[in-house]
């Protein structure tokens, strides 16, 4: 298969339903729609909803009634992204190559569209609307899968700890701990998602659950590694702004070549987990290869 | 009926939900908790909450599978102080008597506390525990409903208008947008939940959400004029800061008396639309006098 036409084919699938969630049209108050579209709109790769709708393909179920919930982990990464960026957070001027949404709105706009996206994240997921392609009870455990991995127990929590471990030492424990949870959580979550979604039983359900937490793993090694390497125009942000803030990363526990064995090693684990199921799962080994291998 | 007792009775119930909710024990990481527990129990007098239990209660209905989710309506309101209170905000110093979140953890916890209180409400509600007091879908409806009056066509609209109305010359009909969005929104919304775990049926959930309405109306009149005339140590945060924020008001457009005698009739009003209702809501009908008889 080709892993590139298929990024493409689904992130097109996701913004779609992404424009319908957020609309363009003029909404009052209009600042924080904007805002909230300035982030949603700036060319992410929708790598968690693809994950979401792979993973209910792996199980053989169709997905159009899958999109509103794999949107909603947009709006919660995006949101994400907003509040990290803030200069009381991160203090990052530059996203996607462009300014960060409080350079451009200012920074009482930018947390309330961050608050605004995380709520309606929920609305999105309590209401999908159209057909009745998932039952009530499989809505509630999937609300319960996203709130859980972007609150205190998940990225809420590896934000504080990296935050607070900012020209610190740090050890590997930690390190793992920022990782699994500032990351992790939520593209383990985005796995589940779409396992719950296709009604994966328990061991489909505990397999692509390894799966996510590989991935998750194999993306956040990726990320400290591109930072290193990549240049400012393919990442869109500051390169090497890790090393600027003094943060810990992969490759300043293993170095560079290390780091990169590993992510390999991670991401063919993820492979692995994924032998029970057929060749509609095919999307999900590619994606567990394009992680490792991206440029930005 | 005694509505002192009641409301200190349900108060101390609420407080029980919410000590179980967000437990003291140490939890890693410990600012972010810590930061969630120091402001959700800052002494808050649970309004909320207990609209959510008196309207089950005007329809005869049990509430111990209501109080998670009454205790989450506390989480959403914590969460809006917080973000409100922050520098980029209103940037509040005093709240309850006692410094704000971010006078005392720094602004990054207080925003990622904020975070953690609201994801915490939608892990409670989609996941309540306990009983099977209430369906898979009368609480997805529920998550609805907070969602959207806590959201950007809620309680995050009525901040962005409130905080882009300083210093302008604001009219009647922009005034009334900002307090049926930034308060009204989420007390429509706690008399709904209430009404909807109690099985309302539709006249019944009509004529709560007009309680809800005239209750949210009388609440933010009584508060603006509170603003007024309160002391700082009634109020627990500075006396006189919507004249010193140059913020238009209730007294500001109709002066005090006139305020005042609007605050009964729509606390009458709202006592009125409960006319079909039995003794069984009268603690609403007590309720509606007190939002504007209280001094804090």
């Amino acid at each position: 298969m080709d892993i590139q036409s298929y990024l493409s084919q689904k992130k097109s699938i996701v913004d779609k339903t992404l424009y319908k969630l957020v609309p363009s049209a003029k909404m009052f108050p209009t600042s924080v729609h904007e805002a909230m579209r300035y982030s949603l709109f700036a060319g992410g790769k929708r790598v968690r909803p693809i994950l979401a709708i792979a993973a209910a393909e792996a199980l053989g179920s169709k997905t159009s009634g899958l999109l509103p919930l794999a949107g909603s982990l947009e709006l919660i990464h995006t949101y994400s992204l907003i509040h990290d960026d803030l200069p009381a957070m991160d203090d990052d001027d530059l996203r996607r190559g462009r300014p960060t949404c409080h350079k451009v709105y200012g920074e009482a706009v930018a947390i309330l569209a961050g608050d605004g996206l995380l709520n309606m994240a929920f609305e999105v997921l309590s209401d999908p609307g159209g057909t009745e392609a998932v039952s009530a009870k499989r809505l509630l455990a999937i609300i319960k899968e996203i709130s859980t991995a972007s609150g205190v127990f998940g990225m809420v929590g590896g934000q504080v700890v990296d935050m607070e471990s900012e020209g610190r030492e740090v050890d590997l424990p930690t390190l793992e701990y920022i990782h699994t949870h500032k990351t992790g959580a939520l593209i383990r979550a985005s796995v589940r998602v779409g396992a719950i979604y296709a009604k994966a039983g328990k061991r489909q359900l505990s397999a692509l659950t390894r799966y996510g937490e590989l991935a998750g793993l194999a993306f956040q090694i990726a990320d400290d590694i591109l930072d290193l390497t990549g240049t400012q125009e393919e990442l869109g942000k500051d390169a090497g702004s890790d090393l600027k803030k003094d943060k810990k990363t992969f490759p300043s526990f293993y170095g560079l070549a290390e780091s990169r064995r590993r992510a390999y090693e991670v991401a063919a684990k993820a492979i692995d987990s994924l032998q029970g199921f057929g060749r509609a799962a095919d999307p999900l080994r590619e994606l567990a290869e394009y992680i490792v291998n991206r440029v930005n």
